[in-house]
């Protein structure tokens, strides 16, 4: 998994600054040309939901600023919210030290999960008593 | 990527219960048998990384309590902090509304990027500028 573009940036200090065309052609999309994207509410902190995001799904949402994955079901790009008007709002996006993976901090609006909860993550598990239970009301 | 039995879920109310072992029998492993896994720092909030694991390495973090991925460069179990002291103690996991994605809030010893950072994300996206940036040093 490890790519020398990443490697040498490893020593990079604070501040440090490359080109953002560079950094998005060295990203490690996978076989699908995707890689897993984290979406967590800038205001709380909150982790909302888990999706994908192919070149220019990732190119459109650093252009409109509006959190546009790649959908694996539908095979299309999709702009969150489209539909729903849940749209996210991006504030900051971040790659990890192995470029195959995404942080993006987002605004909101309404609720992350199609069930209508405010993330996705909503089933726990509860190891102790061999159990998992749903952690909010759809 | 939809499967039956998490849209059986959806309806659920809060503090609904369903045993353990059947919700991750039913987790949308790749063909790969994997998950992504988001370790987010319990106290902080921040997210330090996205790992992956495949069924064996989700039952041994169960288990143990210690954050154990499956390493696909070594093609082996990983128990973080095994090699560097590192080790994420396991404080939740949760599993989202397609049982395709694990967030597991935990409490990191030391840093959770092998390059010292706390955090893997560190590289920031500043498309105003068509740059990127270095957010901390290793």
């Amino acid at each position: 998994m490890k790519r020398m573009f990443f490697q040498n940036l490893e020593q990079a200090v604070c501040n440090h600054t490359l080109p953002l065309t560079t950094l998005i052609d060295e990203l490690a999309f996978n076989q699908q040309g995707l890689v897993p994207v984290i979406a967590q509410d800038s205001n709380s902190g909150e982790v909302l939901m888990l999706a994908w995001m192919n070149k220019t799904s990732l190119e459109q949402t650093l252009a409109t600023g509006r959190m546009t994955y790649w959908s694996r079901s539908r095979n299309a790009l999709w702009i969150k919210g489209a539909s729903s008007g849940h749209y996210q709002q991006l504030q900051s996006l971040r790659v990890d030290c192995d470029g195959d993976a995404l942080l993006c901090r987002v605004i909101q609006q309404g609720a992350a999960c199609h069930t209508l909860r405010k993330s996705c993550f909503y089933i726990e598990a509860d190891p102790a008593n061999h159990s998992a239970v749903i952690t909010s009301s759809g």
